[in-house]
């Protein structure tokens, strides 16, 4: 897998064949024995940079039929429970495995992501997507999470469900002493719900927070935030099983 | 180096000795022989728990002389920049070393940080912080890295410095094509000079973010926005190397 | 009722009396005859300047025993709903009265405010306040809103009560077709159960907010938002009578 | 002038004429007899109410060749320099006269606006503006404000420039003592130089904000802050003159 991007920042995911775009085609064999910081020529003498390739950008340009939780939302996930490499997750639900393939990027080869979907067409393509970014410390079930966590011994479990509160028990059970509970809920009642549940079941340091990031543009005629922002995306619930 | 936590939820780092407190101590022996999930018990009687050690629990606990960027501002940049297990990171200035520490647990023994920081003292604390927590894969410069980035084929250069923009030349060259350079500045003047000369310089894809974290409260009187939050901590700006 | 500032900018209510302070004091004479703009002395020198006295000045200074809200909070109310001079509203509860008498400001002599509080103290030292600041267009009432609202043909409800939703059928009837009613309510449950009755009731436009107010500081060192901000006052919510 | 709402609740401004809809039309008498709260029909039978019209059903429908301040910050602008009935306000640039009939509409007949602008377009389209929502308080003035304030004895100089700093000086001969310059700019750059002119003149409580406004969704599938909002509107600089 490599990434080129063209004159306009654009960035297109190129397989080991030739590729067309509207600015001419490149040949395979170009494409083959290219490697980071290259420029590519199409027939047409349009340029293409080869660019070592980043989490964002295979999650930005794979397959998906869901949507996916922000990036800012993801990192406040890993700096809160201290994710790292070598760590051990459970994700649930899987979607497209954009969740996964970025905590598989975190963790890398020494640690291990296990990610359960329901639905047999989602978990299908984040198969695909996982192999497509050559990672082979994700697993995707197509399984149940509510049914029961196989795994033990958990760094974090992280859940993006619409009733994350029917994992609390046995996340506990699959965690570590020290371990955490995540979990992305766009609305407040789920946040209510979520938060008495964990207390029950004798999760500690249950709390919830929103993250807002907020661009600031920088132009000739003056600096100023972005008029244009997201409103809201999710709720981040995290408790610590101590 | 092991973390306590007692009844009332507070966190403790010890060493491989005696540990004593206001609940009476606990004997050297029991604390060699402890391991995380452990319940162990003071003279008087009191239950302190063994916690796997996390990253953000030891930067609490660790010697500190200087403020630190919180784990937001740092989730932000590492899932934005696409950090992991593996990845080539400077960092600048190294401060206590809670940057640095904090991604060389994103990057693992499999990648590495290496952190400048031109005052002897704070290089001293960072050093021995970096050894604390057993890291292998942080190297502590006691340098000025506007003099110089001896480093090349990075994945990130991170900046904690007053003025970022003096590195932004030498940070392009040290950069793998695709790679980052992300800055943390507390005032909008510089993230305007910064974006000014990244921009110079050939960087492309320059953006500036704040990150604001909002804490919610699910109490039995209701559900809310906490009172108090952080109304600004810094400016995170990013540019890509393509 | 005369507000003086003194060199340091703090600010005094006086009335017509000698005024003491640490500064010294100055004749009772001197202030009958003063007016906006003179300086006054005290007999150890310090100056005190007369100031035309503002509803906010009179707010912040007079007697108060409960919280009140925010003037950036009744901003919006005022902007949302159109208040101005001449309007006809109906507040409740009371409390010192700073809602009422923000609100009297703004309709002026030919306007009318009527405030309903049940808590027979809290309506006495709104009684005091709004006739120190000299408002002959509010009416204090002891009285439970729940129970009924005695006036008619009102322009505005505003409600600060824990169950306002109890008053959203008297005040539609209480209301002008075009009218608002509009309320102040700290817990996501009470916007929750108010949006519900509201719409039930036959109000249109049913809308919440929150109004994050966030200062800008700019000093010598560089332009930053403040540290120090709310994060949280309450929600507002509106509905229209059509 | 009257406002009528259609059965989408759409707004319509409807002078002393026949009235023409894709719901069909309503008879020139029957406009001409008809209050607030009357329902007329067309011809087809549709139904419009007659509301009560509010300055801000005005402002929505009115003539407009420009961008208009929102009622959020307006509101805050309010709230913050105490303006009510009666007030004296000078208000520059004028555009198509929002801002200026919002003040008017506050500061009542017993008040006075006089608002400048640069531009002869604008200041005709405001003037209809005015005329057209029956003010007989506002002065439209096709004048450079920034060649003298006319006007003495003010509560308030709202100043809505891109160089507002062109005007400190006079803004502070024409308060009283004890009234506000207040000031809206889109970008830091005029925050920065404002505050500073502001203070070297001798304004006191130099001091900036932003209005975020965030709506709040209370639906069946969940209650959760709006998706969109805006990141950003304008700076709000206020000083006093004491």
């Amino acid at each position: 897998m490599r990434v080129l991007i063209d004159e306009r920042e654009k960035k297109y995911m190129v397989g080991d064949e030739e590729f067309h775009t509207d600015f001419g085609f490149i040949k395979k064999e170009d494409i083959i024995n290219s490697k980071a910081g290259d420029i590519l020529k199409t027939h047409l003498g349009r340029e293409f940079r080869v660019v070592e390739p980043n989490v964002n950008d295979y999650i930005d340009l794979m397959e998906r039929k869901c949507s996916i939780i922000l990036p800012k939302d993801l990192g406040i996930v890993t700096a809160y429970t201290g994710l790292g490499a070598g760590k051990r997750v459970v994700d649930a639900g899987t979607g497209a495995g954009a969740t996964a393939i970025h905590f598989a990027n975190v963790v890398g080869p020494s640690g291990e992501v296990h990610t359960y979907e329901i639905r047999e067409d989602f978990a299908e393509i984040a198969e695909r997507n996982v192999k497509g970014f050559g990672l082979e410390n994700v697993q995707v079930k197509c399984k149940d999470i509510t049914e029961g966590i196989d795994e033990e011994n958990l760094d974090m479990v992280f859940l993006d469900l619409p009733k994350p509160w029917e994992v609390a028990e046995d996340a506990k059970k699959a965690l570590k002493i020290g371990g955490y509970i995540a979990s992305y809920t766009p609305f407040v009642e789920q946040v209510q719900i979520l938060q008495r549940v964990l207390k029950k079941v004798g999760f500690s340091k249950v709390e919830s927070f929103e993250c807002i990031l907020r661009g600031i543009e920088v132009k000739s005629r003056g600096t100023r935030p972005k008029t244009r922002m997201a409103g809201h995306t999710g709720y981040l619930t995290f408790a610590r099983h101590l």
